[in-house]
């Protein structure tokens, strides 16, 4: 008996978060979403997936310090990151220089454990991403030493070059903390298969980004703005999205392998994108947005995911579609490499069986009998 | 229960090859392995498991014309690949290569679709390696379209910068057959986890990459050279491996997940290293190699696997050790690509559960209170 894509089936232990167990929701060691989402930052859901505790005040403190002191390309990853076409998609530029890094900068070499190249990493892919966009779409060799001392507020400021505000940077903040980590997923599932042959931490996080990539997974956010903004108000919304489903098309951003009952990160998130909303005096990707929940919760009793309504907070921070996985990757690094690390303490080579269904034993044809 | 890293679970089906399926043994879509060795090329078991059939002479003749006009490097690769340091591990060249490649000649367009881009990179990671290889070591831009139309041929020349000798290109040939394709082994299962999001080829065979790198995985048959090669004689190596053995040491090249009883393609491998021992009049490594086989068996029952003579092979092929796992690489690429063609076919996301062995939910506590 084989149960395609592994749906239901354990494939190891793991601390790290409890993606919807009974009477647990979504906890990361044990802290609730909800709570953390309210009351922390990245900086402080980060050092914890990372670290494995909350930082104190002083620890916080020079976490930030060494995040920012993080931000800085080397020069050969500057020339990498030219030859990329500006064509290309982010997130294989975020694939290519965590690739690049890796040479640069090795694992288990200069005294780099897999948290220090997890903080480093996570300091660095915004700069990554702005360098390359800046370099590509206006000729600009940025500085990427921002100086901010929070990951949402490097990216805005690399990608505004100016001051971020303080709503948008705060909503991107929250989306960071929600997107952090979320156990055996497709692409930290990657990131442990990578491990378990003992192969670096770089090797690990370049697999979960290609992962991260696909429309099923990461790319749903982005997939989710393109269905959102391709309709004028909600009403066409609504027509459109019925076409759609009577056409059997899937709809990005709705249902959850795990999640049956609704993604508890979803409501925070709509929130955030319903307060960016009204803050902007632009309410219409919202507008649409929530009629499209509405139309799949009536016809397909369907839930959002977190990707749906994040796809909103990030058009309303001012971020460009093609970079939303992208920021996803920045977070997400934070619990791949809780996962590097609880695999390497408790290694078994990830190696499963496949049931055969090609041809019998045959017989060899010589190249002159074909 | 959990079953740690998946041992004995069947995690899909596929149709492309056996590994020790009860009166099976390996066949690559039916055929057996000793057959293929025996009559087959590479290029004409790649195009099997690439196009589903063994090529009649027309279709491999102008299949062999079509990879080796694929050899030449984009100018922005070649910039990238003198970016890494001559320090990088050469698994490492190729995942980048693999990445920025991806971002030049993307997946889905201009035509490319996932067997044309297996063709490129099977022709051109060759040419990757030795590009890096020789602009580092030599400061040599060398140039990468030799003209040869099997893949040993071209790896041999480039690696030479000579006409290749034939019982070495037959001999590498011979591995490339074997090394081509297993079942749902790290590296091929990462790619088909990474795939079964939609995302693009090239994240899957950079995902793979970087899971072979490992030593758990094809990274044994450096492993493997680094253990005889620190032997002077068989006497010497008997000792020493005992010596690791009263430690617990583990020892590379030994023992796999699947077989149990042998790997059907050692014997195979170790033909071709005895020959090439004999021919070369240098017998040492070959000598030591078989002792420490003796030692293994006789005190642990335990088998070679392919990587253990396949390390002897490569070092009488006059192949540097850190290259081993690149060659690997440049021939599990038609089995990655096969896997990917397959997943895409019948897809569905790879996402399984973990145990949960975290903390209970606990409250909160705020950055004041810590």
């Amino acid at each position: 008996m084989t149960t395609a894509g592994l749906e239901g089936i354990t494939a190891g232990r793991s601390g790290i978060a409890t993606v919807g167990k009974a009477g647990a929701g979504l906890t990361y060691r044990g802290y609730r979403i909800e709570e953390l989402a309210e009351h922390s930052t990245f900086e402080e859901v980060a050092y914890l997936l990372i670290y494995n505790q909350l930082p104190n005040a002083q620890q916080l403190s020079s976490y930030k310090k060494r995040l920012s002191g993080l931000q800085e390309l080397p020069e050969e990853l500057r020339t990498v990151l030219e030859q990329i076409p500006a064509s290309a998609h982010p997130m294989d530029v975020l694939r290519t220089g965590c690739s690049v890094l890796g040479t640069l900068e090795p694992d288990g070499q200069g005294g780099r454990n897999e948290a220090a190249i997890a903080d480093r990493l996570i300091a660095s892919f915004g700069s990554m991403l702005l360098y390359w966009y800046m370099f590509k779409n206006r000729g600009d060799r940025i500085e990427t030493q921002t100086g901010e001392d929070t990951i949402s507020g490097h990216f805005l400021r690399l990608l505004t070059q100016s001051e971020p505000e303080p709503l948008r940077q705060r909503a991107l903040d929250v989306s960071l903390i929600l997107y952090a980590e979320h156990e055996f997923n497709a692409s930290t599932f990657t990131a442990r298969v990578v491990t378990s042959t003992l192969a670096d931490i770089y090797s690990a996080v370049t697999a979960a980004i290609g992962a991260l990539r696909g429309p099923l997974h990461g790319g749903a956010n982005e997939a989710a703005m393109e269905l959102v903004s391709q309709f004028e108000s909600p009403a066409v919304a609504e027509k459109g999205v019925l076409q759609m489903l009577a056409a059997r098309r899937l709809i990005m951003g709705f249902g959850h392998r795990v999640y049956k009952n609704g993604d508890p990160r979803s409501g925070i998130v709509k929130s955030w994108a319903s307060r960016l909303a009204e803050e902007s005096g632009n309410t219409d990707i919202f507008d649409i947005s929530e009629r499209i929940e509405q139309v799949m919760m009536r016809e397909k009793g369907m839930h959002t995911n977190l990707d749906f309504f994040a796809a909103t907070v990030y058009h309303l921070c001012g971020i460009p579609t093609p970079m939303f996985t992208p920021v996803f990757v920045i977070s997400r690094t934070s619990g791949w490499a809780a996962h590097v690390i609880e695999q390497r303490n408790d290694n078994r080579l990830i190696r499963p069986l496949a049931d055969y269904t090609g041809p019998e034993p045959r017989d060899y044809v010589k190249l002159e009998d074909r």
